[in-house]
């Protein structure tokens, strides 16, 4: 066995596995554990949703994602607890805990109901891989139960409700109205798809908060222009099982209810027994490590850490990444004995894409794009950022196919989750 | 509406799709009911059980496909009852009946478990996606336990037992020799995958009993020089856990057991009220037609057809493609008053595939290919013949790139079954 410190990596997300791409190179022994064993690419899932790429594009298995770096052990496990006195990591597999030199706590977020009546039970959320397949499901099942006995219609039957108008609710109901406009139109042509609305809530008076005003605007007039109805400064009160409820005790009709009004951090850091932010995140300082806990570190989601005007970072996956290397290079450092400058975020800007020739983007140095340029832009960044070679091959085929035909290609009903030997289509 | 007649199709496999789009021409109004909402291309499912192909690549949706017919409607449902006296079919849905004039039954088959102890609970069946997908997420799912807890190793921990030397588990066996000792080797750089031992059980003295003696030896010999046990003359006597039990009292541990022994005509076929033969198929007579229903067809695997030497067809998918363009043919010609010669299969050839570079294929006048000829033979009818333009370059490019890196790509372990909106991942 090698005397190279151990860093464990709680997380294969953005943030650990950037952390573990640096620490791999040789100077620690690195473990990551994730409860899946994959990688996703979180910024597509909205695409798996609305039947553009499947499971596997947007799930890279994080044993081969880093299976050149000889010092990196991949666990898969969910982790339940985490003794830093002890420097342990508990997996809830019983078997026996991990020991660490340093830990990395990148265990990203969950969807946040905030507390709304309804939300858990009604709501379809859109964080996982398993979401955006219930959902794909979901809907195209509502479509394919009113075409099998039309006399059955209840008002709102196919419309969608979209809560939350940050990126994610942007361009879900985006996609969404093309898939219903494209492929769904075409493969039920005795439904009145006029019907089916697609509604966009956002709570605050503007989309995309976090973008410009032009990029705000911009994206708004793109979905109104696609059809998709914009209803700002709606507050949801309840979630039920045909409506949702406005505050002001109007509501709406709606067959499917999609949760992206935002997330929490994941309910991991509640039992680590580490002091939280009132948002719920790990509570780090400027070298993101745990007051106290030198060798503990939090980043990406999981983690609240402030930048040097005092505001806590956004959930952003550049933010995650450049937090992963920059804790590796803390790591390398203490290792080496040397002092660490304070994390520094450098924004690349930000990007959420609205439908066909139609995204916009906030660059650096005030650049804003739109239209067919941000379109583009957004392409070309989400391939070169894609995880392999393979799946950028294989989106790209994807992507020139639904863009010449209008079409969606994954619309098969796959109950995958039916995984027993003893299923529903056994003799 | 039209007084066309109307013809129901039960089943959007290769049987039902045939006959629909022979008929969804334009001499009648074509109803087809399916189950699922895609048509499976089910020659490719061993792939998608062993993490090369998605399931979305071989599930093409049964309205896509027929779109462009505008005669045939597609109807999502499981078919519960027909009264052939009303000439109606009951959903299981609820909704008002089908009324048909001709009723083409194509609903094909399910796994057989012949009785034998313990397959419903411990043994993989490999007939749908979701079994496929099942046995996937279970076989890497127990490399990853065992790398977690390597002290807890049972003998035949890794070990997977193919029950049935016919192209499925001959397919199946080669297509896991080469995802356990290429991708799962590189995964599991600590797993002794010599452990890893993959056993083709068969009952009989001979792989691919259809095949001509040349192939089915030339078959055998591939399987072992990739390293697959083949046991001929072995029948199980029962499944367990963790092992299973041959009828000459000796047994095999077994972490992982597939039963791909053979199958039986869709349960649907005793829900009719119409004569079975003794494999419990639909009898039928030299027009696929049901004695005394001349207006109810059966084809494919449902069916039990007799072919002029006595013999029963083959189920193969070939057979039932022929038997829909031929009960279409039939009703076209009865609704035009014509007579009907009695149906006749055409040998176009069988095929199996054993991995990179070697399948077997028997064509007709008794062209015996194997090798890397039988498998660019192999690989070209499967592409000529997968569903539609946007699969065919998804396949081959994933075939292509399995080819040069070695590599099965879709290796995550996505549970998509997890539908509802409180799912495990929800906050």
């Amino acid at each position: 066995m090698s005397a190279k410190p151990r860093v464990v990596i709680v997380g294969a997300g953005f943030g650990g596995m950037a952390a573990a791409r640096v620490l791999g190179r040789g100077v620690a022994d690195v473990v990551v554990v994730d409860r899946d064993n994959y990688h996703g690419f979180w910024p597509l899932l909205y695409q798996v949703a609305t039947a553009g790429l499947d499971a596997q594009d947007i799930a890279l298995p994080v044993r081969r994602s880093l299976s050149r770096l000889p010092g990196v052990e991949v666990r898969l496990g969910a982790v339940e607890r985490v003794d830093t006195d002890r420097q342990l990591v508990f997996l809830a597999d019983g078997n026996a805990p991990l020991t660490y030199d340093y830990l990395v706590l990148a265990a990203g977020s969950v969807t946040a109901t905030f507390g709304v009546d309804g939300v858990a039970e009604h709501a379809f959320p859109l964080k996982t891989i398993p979401d955006a397949v219930g959902l794909r499901n979901h809907l195209i099942t509502r479509f394919e139960r009113l075409d099998a006995a039309p006399e059955t219609a209840q008002p709102g039957d196919l419309d969608v409700v979209v809560v939350g108008g940050g990126p994610t609710g942007v361009e879900l109901a985006g996609a969404l109205s093309e898939l219903i406009g494209a492929d769904l139109a075409r493969d039920f042509p005795h439904l009145d798809l006029a019907h089916a609305m697609i509604h966009l809530v956002e709570m605050t008076d503007q989309l995309l908060g976090a973008f410009s005003v032009a990029s705000r605007e911009r994206a708004r007039r793109d979905l109104v222009a696609r059809g998709v109805d914009v209803k700002l400064g709606a507050a949801i009160r309840r979630v039920a099982a045909d409506h949702v409820e406005f505050a002001d005790g109007t509501s709406l009709p709606a067959g499917t209810v999609v949760w992206a009004a935002g997330v929490r951090p994941s309910p991991l850091a509640t039992a680590l027994d580490l002091p939280l932010s009132t948002r719920g995140g790990v509570v780090v300082g400027d070298d993101l490590s745990v007051p106290e806990r030198p060798t503990v570190f939090a980043i990406g989601d999981l983690a609240t850490a402030i930048d040097p005007d005092g505001r806590p970072y956004p959930q952003l996956a550049s933010v995650a990444i450049q937090q992963g290397r920059y804790v590796a290079h803390v790591i390398e450092r203490r290792i080496a004995g040397r002092p660490t400058p304070r994390f520094q975020y450098r924004n690349r800007g930000i990007m959420a894409t609205i439908g066909r020739r139609a995204a916009v983007a906030d660059l650096p140095l005030g650049v804003h794009l739109g239209g067919s340029l941000g379109w583009f832009s957004w392409l070309g960044v989400h391939l070169v950022f894609l995880m392999d070679t393979r799946r950028r091959a294989l989106v790209l085929l994807k992507w020139a196919w639904s863009y010449l035909t209008w079409e969606h290609g994954s619309r098969a009903i796959v109950n995958e989750g039916e995984h027993t030997p003893a299923g529903p289509h056994r003799a």
